[in-house]
């Protein structure tokens, strides 16, 4: 594990953690609770009872929303939260996506609903939202898990399986909860369905999808998951690659000295498993993220970071609280009109609203804790992680799968150099050599295409969260990939 | 010359103009033409001569203006245009500054003064005037040349030395200026003086400074000019490492393809001197800039391009506009709001203007063909290009000269690569390590410090002309290079 970018920032998290933060949240206690109600209903009373009504403080909307748990294991008590948002017009011909977040144990809700792709933005202060107007719900039914168990309003009935996650029983329980989820929701048996996501999903995402496909091998045709393939943003890959990639973008956007590059080019022998990295290694890591990049948002390194002061809570805001002085920012203008490097702030008041709960059918066993984006708990006991999905990769495009790749190339932390490592890796024949894609007439980025329906998209100019700042041209890149189309060449009106 | 990045742009400019310009601009006829009627007065009636009333459609302003010509070879008739803007408030006690653009041939009226770092913006349409809230001249008087002869308004009487033009005889005409020039402005004299500019005056200032280096040491204390240093902004340097730094910098931004890179890392045999490059590099040069990167603005990669249907003049814009359509853009939110990607396009109306020349006591001699922005003729035609400035550093170092090399980490042309390649291999022992420096709250970029009083600055999210998109920034860089001083290192309100 430590041998990861997201490791990394990890390991970096807690130790600041420790310096700055003073609730014993890494002690949190479980208490058992009860299966949800609705669990006892047949399934189409299941699926009226998860129907929303409407979001406090929401604009009107014209398409369905529904919301709740899937027990994802019965003995444990494990049940993975979702928000399911219909798509605007015509959603009975529109394909099917389910979106995960990373981590692990970081909320689809807090990133991808939230700040990503959901059909509205929360407001500043959390009193009311605003219509997302690129949201992916303008071209397919977008589902948003919150995975694996404890991450989010998803929970376990057994405390000790918060000490115990990883990635394999991530994807088991993902699979469950796809299977369940289509008990429930059979009108959508049979629709193309797709995975996307982003970060630490991109080993959720293979992982899962292999499941689907091996197990849809044993089904029959009527039963069986039409799955077309995924779509992952920034995505964790390979080991070996990820981290030799990180510490490249390091150096090369000028984020890191001479002197510590060519250290850590000694130091750390990033290896094609996941060995621990040197004591050494982990100082110049430390070193550098702490004397040398400075308080910038790793994750969007030209966008400004948060600053606020209310920003206590978030586990991407800790770190920089530790290097920033903390009082209002001027907002740089570096990013589009509107842009609030806060914005998971409004979340955290928004999500934690019992008004809010109860309207998204969300924490209704009394989780004795606050809602948070991302899971102290999970990300510091994660068990397994796999140092290398290409296999996967190797196998889905083999059997005629859809797998784009998509790239922010102003994020630090999953950056667009290691990806293209991971991909060159696989040693595939190019069909449709790098070019550059527009997005009306500025170039959104560019897209190389693999034999076996692999593609590489890279979105100028965004970070790790491709549509937070992005949102137009990854709405683009979105629908390309769901009609499997190229991204225009050219400039266009 | 055609090893360098510049060289490079100007060869695929020339190819791009042959493709796309109507206009037969690279035969103009130069006709003889008087000295200016100025140059008959003494040096105070020079002086009052070049004070300048008011530019068509300023706002007012406090500060005093001076304008005009300057010989510079009495015998060829070269002469240099300046304009020279004193500083807002107690401008005998702030230092002086002569700022110069690159290309070879670039105005440094059309960038310098009017895109970066001059009192005045120009109003779309080419109307008016409005106030640059981070002019240079909030911290320092800055004087603007155009240099050398044939470049924007400066002209020579002998039509062959448009044709000759090259870096040593600059240097020798850029000092016959500032010396001519302080005989006009003798209460300059034994002022705290700097020069300043950027890309190709990378050159030109280093070559400059060693002339008034050299020729102070024969001269009297008082007659002496009090040079202090220089501050130059994405400087070509150093041909071996602005060459590698260039590719580098092109591949780990995701600008080109994986192949194009081998393929160029073994083709393009960069050296030490200003050897030609091979066919094949220039081809995969050709390749990778009409093929790969696309219609992006290469001197500010994250910004949107100029895409207007007038930029038919501009050298920078001539180069996209093969790649593009030209019809109305979306201006990207990349940017500070109120940034116009197709500033110059206002220049070119404004400068053109008879009574904006006359007001600018330019063009007094009739100049038989339009003021524009950079000169195909100079560039075209250039003759010596030092393959390096790197032993003019080192002795104006070990003389206890202050030199600054900023550099905007955003700019593909002349990027921060290749300028940290050149300094590095100064091998100069370190005096402030590598640390993040802050424009209030945020991070403005890294410093590094040198032994000998050579300081790096990246500056975060800029582009090649780093006022440009990061003024506040650059004037921030800019006062703390005239005060010799750290920039901080914690955020601040």
């Amino acid at each position: 594990m430590m041998r990861r970018p997201v490791a990394v920032a990890v390991w970096l998290f807690v130790v600041v953690m420790c310096l700055f933060l003073d609730s014993p949240s890494l002690a949190v206690r479980w208490t058992d609770t009860t299966e949800r109600k609705t669990l006892e209903y047949g399934c189409g009373e299941e699926q009226d009872v998860d129907r929303i009504v409407a979001l406090p403080g929401q604009p009107p909307v014209d398409f369905a929303m529904y919301a709740g748990y899937i027990t994802v294991d019965e003995k444990a008590g494990r049940a993975h939260y979702y928000f399911f948002v219909e798509a605007e017009e015509n959603s009975e011909e529109k394909p099917l996506v389910f979106w995960f977040n990373g981590g692990p144990g970081c909320s689809s809700i807090a990133y991808g609903f939230a700040e990503e792709l959901g059909p509205f933005f929360i407001n500043s202060g959390g009193e009311s939202l605003r219509l997302n107007r690129d949201s992916g719900n303008k071209v397919a039914n977008v589902l948003f898990v919150e995975s694996p168990a404890g991450t989010g309003f998803s929970y376990s009935n057994t405390s000790s399986d918060l000490l115990a996650a990883g990635d394999f029983r991530t994807a088991k329980d993902n699979y469950a909860f796809v299977t369940n989820w289509f008990k429930r929701f059979p009108q959508y048996r049979g629709r193309p369905f797709f995975l996307a996501g982003e970060s630490y999903a991109g080993l959720y995402i293979p992982e899962l999808a292999k499941l689907i496909y091996d197990n849809n091998k044993k089904l029959t045709s009527q039963s069986r998951i039409n799955f077309m393939g995924f779509m992952v943003g920034n995505p964790v890959i390979d080991a070996y690659s990820d981290n030799w990639g990180y510490i490249d973008f390091l150096y090369y956007h000028a984020l890191i000295s001479d002197e510590t590059y060519s250290q850590m080019k000694k130091a750390c022998k990033f290896t094609h498993d996941n060995a621990p990295l040197s004591r050494e290694c982990i100082q110049l890591m430390f070193y550098q993220s702490t004397n040398e990049y400075g308080g910038i948002d790793p994750y969007s390194i030209y966008a400004p970071a948060c600053v606020s002061e209310s920003s206590t809570n978030s586990s991407r805001n800790h770190f920089h609280r530790g290097l920033q002085q903390t009082s209002k920012n001027p907002v740089l203008g570096l990013v589009r009109q509107g842009y609030d490097p806060c914005t998971y702030d409004n979340s955290l008041i928004y999500f934690n609203r019992p008004d809010v709960q109860k309207a998204m059918h969300a924490n209704t066993t009394g989780i004795p804790y606050p809602w948070v984006g991302c899971s102290d708990q999970l990300i510091v006991n994660w068990k397994d992680s796999a140092a290398t999905v290409l296999p996967i990769y190797r196998e889905l495009l083999n059997a005629g799968l859809r797998l784009w790749v998509i790239s922010g190339d102003s994020d630090s932390v999953v950056p667009v150099t290691g990806t293209r490592y991971a991909l060159a890796s696989l040693n595939l024949p190019i069909v449709v050599p790098w070019y550059s894609w527009y997005h009306h007439q500025q170039v959104g980025g560019r897209e190389v295409v693999y034999k076996g329906n692999l593609t590489l998209v890279v979105v100028r100019g965004a970070g790790h969260e491709v549509p937070l700042l992005r949102s137009a041209q990854w709405l683009q890149v979105f629908e390309s990939f769901l009609k499997g189309s190229l991204l225009p060449s050219n400039p266009y009106n």
